[in-house]
């Protein structure tokens, strides 16, 4: 560790105490080529990382925490606080399984205050402690760290609302650099930049330094110092700031990279009063050039070769199921002038990159704004439209609501599309997208398919654009489309699966039925099973709403035991739909065997790891398989 | 019809259109007494659509309805619309079974543009339908109308954040009563309020008419002129509000009963190129005094006597689980000063009012923010307190990624506490809270209850202030706690139901399992079998989550099926859960049957009455434990 000779010595943030403003410039260094050493070899979030070292450095040095609360919102760009939390030693397992995580997570330290992975939720959070620390009557400071696209999210308004008009103290620091995983869009966005654009930026920011420094006497004094001083200074020309008339004390924006500076407003600020908001600009990718050039392409990255500036190529094999839908979803908007694509904030995630260059007419990125997306696609759908509404699974968790209320009671034909359902490794329990099947399903008119590869995901993304008389998602997980199995196709049909026939030689034993991403390794199971000498259907389910029933009841009287698998919870899932149109239909007596995931939410790791220890990969299906189908279970 | 000699003549909103300004202060006038004659015979949302009376009339007689597009948030405010588009005759049947919906509904009318029942939808739909508008080349004007509380709510500003930025044609109208259902909270209603404190308000309004009336040319020029006209006279000095820097135009305040300043205003706004916002001042309950003094009480009515301008006294009778709540919540807190109650702006709907009077330091109405609300309680956990996050099942649906995301992974001991669980009566589908056990049961480490009566009820808010493990989250239906079950009481325990005990002689044919809300109607239905007969064992399940396997695995055992009994979907519900136990018990065989919500949307009607036509009555469940316990379903 004596590369980082500061930073090393760091076991707690109370120990930036005792080092001056200068020996704070080393450790923000250190910390800076900590990441860049560590993330060039681990991968991870990198680019908004860089952003926040000079900002959590100073925060650190001048607050004290604990008592005082961090809250960082989304939690992508803490590395910083990490390292300066005594996880220099344990860095280099960064998002590894059993390594620490990518996020902030109160598991693994007492100074993650509040964990995080969907953005916006740092202001509500923090204005939560906040309010327990006054009838508490202690002091500590509540500080939330938010970024330019997360404070767009319609719950950071709800917060700011909240918070702004209670007047408790809170420090809600805004870590501008106008970008959220893609360039930030919508009105708030350009009211930064108008924020951003006063000129002499550099200079104000040092003479409110002066200010700051010569406000005397105790901390009421101060705060009307703020309010009649800085304040004024920094703000744009003739107006209170939006954030003013939210009831917050509004400084900036300040230079987000400037130390110096930064320790003397934080300083200052830890003592006021009321709610105070900081508008501090960074640049994503500070410090490493290529980064700060091209942000999108460096917000996460996989391990690269820090001297030669560039992430490898992604090598050969099968295209991403994000790059199939992207393609797909272009080539059929071609054809039918009604289609209409939607991302909240994640072109580039969700594979409509190609889609905005090539049709921006029927493209709309809606920011970090999925309750707003929702309810957008269906007013689409109401003008005639074909919407499809492209959201990872686990962030449609956000527009629930307005899934059921907007869309399904009105049964507005809306395309929602969830990438990454499923498993999706190193980010971990707040991004798995486990949970779609099961708060989409019970939604009355709902449709609910998903492709066993990608010619299929072509074929339903089809057969989506056509049908209009109710809401449709397909879900998809992260990763590579597969293509192994065999390549006999049967038309897409409402409600329909695909019976994939008998591997093996004999009488059946079992009918496997898997959705989507399972039918797979299903299939590698089935093969496994032939070489002991089982034979088993194999069931493509493609609908997980309507459940086939007339196939599932013909597969559990042919088969005499089933076994379903999914990629999502147990609870409320495709397996428990089929075991209740088979007791429904009177087979209740027929061995059924649900693989799914365990009622727990399921730690960080790579997929193929996380799916062979829960049993979702061919080994474990087959194994599932042949407990059933062993003479003793066939009671 | 006589006694609306002009607005029965209207029944499309075109017919607004021939009439002079004089004669549409007739309809008005008449608007207003058919609202004042009808709601005071059906019930129904009151002061809200007195409020919107002048605004509707003079929107409806400056547009063209249709093509025009008018967006309604929420609903509750809508029967002048309802009145403008031909809906008089079928008025006396408002909010009952078979009648007009007492929201707005795409299949009730084609001017129901966009349906709604939770607030905060409609600028996003009207956006979404503006878009579709300039994708197909027409022209037609979209207009949502939103109201002061529903406006923070996030999704309204995510949506104006989008739209701002966007800057096509799209007309909102802010409609400011200073309430949502109770006075509206958070710092933009104290920003509201001081837009509405400037001087002069109506001199201004007249003012600004002048200039409109003035400003010649077509519509560009129009908006050159409102943006360096009307908006610099109406706004507050020296700031740009809010909206403008959102990209809106701003007009406003005015004065929304105003009705010729309406015309004119609407007249013009109808032509602007880009996005205006227009905030006009209504009155709650205008024209009817004792609404307009108490426009909370007047919210939403039962019948009541016009002239003694009193609703009737509610008769004897249980008392409202929302009461038994609102007390019982009140003496906790009293013994335990870590409890904290939170409401997202429905104190008196949630029973929160004495909490708020008694305990105000630990009370908080976090406004129309249900995400804001879920992640605030969030943080109070973490910060060692209590908190008691009251929010109707149905609103529950807003902060469903709060409640998995920020409180389930972390496991904060956040008590969920969801009135008006079940079918809700008159409010139909979008209020309804038929989805709670389904949304809830497949996140992990969360815990559902639901009590058998009003004892039960404050057992269970007791034994959910002590468990501090994991969230929780107890469900309760609209109107009377029932009190007809044996006294005899067991400790409420997690995970446990409780046996009441075979009802009738002899053998039990089977067991009823009910939950929360259908325990009472089950013992009903255990009695009138008895009488038949048969004897069946009755159990409380308690708990949907965890499901008690030992007592179900029993029950099956003795009684050799099993019925099982909830207020919501089947699909993700609690029978599905007794199932999954009782196949992995090996008795998938025993006959099972879940009586439950069926997989559709549930229209309005009598509570009673719509329970009964799905069977969760007494004689359903008697009827279906006959079926499935008559010897040819015994196969």
């Amino acid at each position: 560790m004596e590369v980082y000779p500061y930073l090393s010595q760091i076991v707690s943030p109370t120990d930036l105490h005792r080092l001056s403003d200068t020996e704070l410039g080393e450790v923000a260094r250190e910390v800076r080529q900590a990441i860049l050493d560590n993330v060039s070899q681990t991968g991870g979030h990198f680019s908004s990382n860089l952003g926040t070292v000079e900002l959590t450095v100073a925060l650190y040095a001048t607050h004290s925490l604990p008592p005082d609360k961090v809250v960082w919102d989304t939690g992508h760009q803490a590395y910083p606080h990490k390292l300066l939390t005594g996880r220099l030693p344990r860095f280099p397992t960064l998002r590894m399984h059993g390594g620490l995580s990518g996020f902030l997570k109160r598991e693994e330290h007492e100074l993650d205050s509040f964990g995080a992975g969907h953005a916006g939720t740092a202001i509500s959070a923090s204005f939560g402690m906040a309010k327990a620390r006054d009838m508490a009557g202690t002091n500590e400071r509540v500080v939330a760290i938010t970024g330019d696209a997360a404070i767009c999210s319609g719950m950071s308004w709800e917060a700011l609302n909240d918070a702004g008009a209670d007047g408790t103290a809170l420090t809600v620091v805004l870590n501008d650099n106008r970008m959220s995983i893609a360039p930030n869009v919508g009105a708030l966005s350009r009211y930064f930049n108008k924020l951003r654009s006063r000129p002499d930026l550099q200079g104000m920011a040092r003479y409110a330094k002066g200010i700051v420094e010569r406000i005397p006497g105790p901390a009421p004094r101060l705060a009307a110092g703020m309010r009649h001083g800085l304040t004024h200074y920094f703000a744009p020309e003739n107006t209170g700031t939006i954030f003013e008339e939210m009831g917050f004390e509004y400084i900036g924006p300040i230079d987000g990279h400037d130390l110096p500076l930064l320790l003397e407003i934080f300083r200052n600020v830890r003592e006021l009063p009321g709610p105070v908001f900081i508008h501090a600009l960074t640049v994503k990718g500070k410090g490493y050039e290529v980064a700060e050039n091209d942000a999108c392409k460096w917000h996460g990255v996989t391990p690269f070769d820090l001297d030669a500036n560039a992430m490898p190529k992604k090598q050969g094999g099968s295209p991403a199921y994000t790059k199939v839908f992207g393609d797909a979803l272009v080539e059929l908007a071609k054809e039918d002038d009604k289609i209409v694509a939607i991302t909240a904030a994640m072109p580039d995630g969700t594979g409509l990159v190609r889609f905005s260059e090539e049709l921006p007419e029927r493209y709309h990125d809606a920011g970090i704004a999925e309750q707003h997306a929702v309810t957008y696609a269906a007013g689409l759908a109401v003008g005639g439209y074909k919407p499809f509404c492209t959201i990872y699974s686990t962030f449609l968790q956000r527009g629930f609501d307005q899934v059921l209320h907007d869309v399904a009671i009105q049964k507005l034909p809306v395309r929602f599309c969830m990438d990454r359902g499923g498993l999706v490794g190193a980010d971990g329990p707040t991004h798995h997208g486990t949970f779609d099947v099961s708060f989409l399903s019970f939604i009355p008119s709902m449709v609910l398919l998903a492709p066993r590869d990608g010619t299929e995901m072509r074929e339903m993304l089809q057969w989506m654009a056509d049908y209009d008389r109710a809401p449709t998602a397909i879900r998809y997980p992260r990763g590579a489309a597969p293509d192994n199995l065999p390549e006999r196709r049967t038309p897409v049909e409402l409600g329909r699966a695909e019976d994939l026939g008998i591997v093996g030689s004999g009488k059946p034993k079992a009918a496997i039925v898997a959705y989507g991403s399972m039918v797979s390794p299903a299939w590698d199971a089935a093969r496994l099973l032939a070489e002991s000498g089982i034979a088993v259907r194999v069931i493509n389910a493609r609908f997980a709403k309507p459940v086939d029933t007339e196939t599932m009841v013909r597969a559990a009287e042919e088969c005499g035991a089933i076994i379903t698998v999914e990629e999502n919870a147990k609870q409320g899932g495709f397996g428990q739909m089929v075991r209740d149109v088979l007791s429904d239909a009177g087979l209740g007596a027929t061995p059924q065997r649900i693989l799914a995931l365990p009622d727990r939410f399921i730690e960080h790791g790579e997929q193929d790891q996380l799916l062979s220890d829960l049993g979702l990969d061919a080994v474990g299906i087959a194994k599932a398989v042949t407990e059933l189908t062993s003479p003793r279970q066939r009671l």
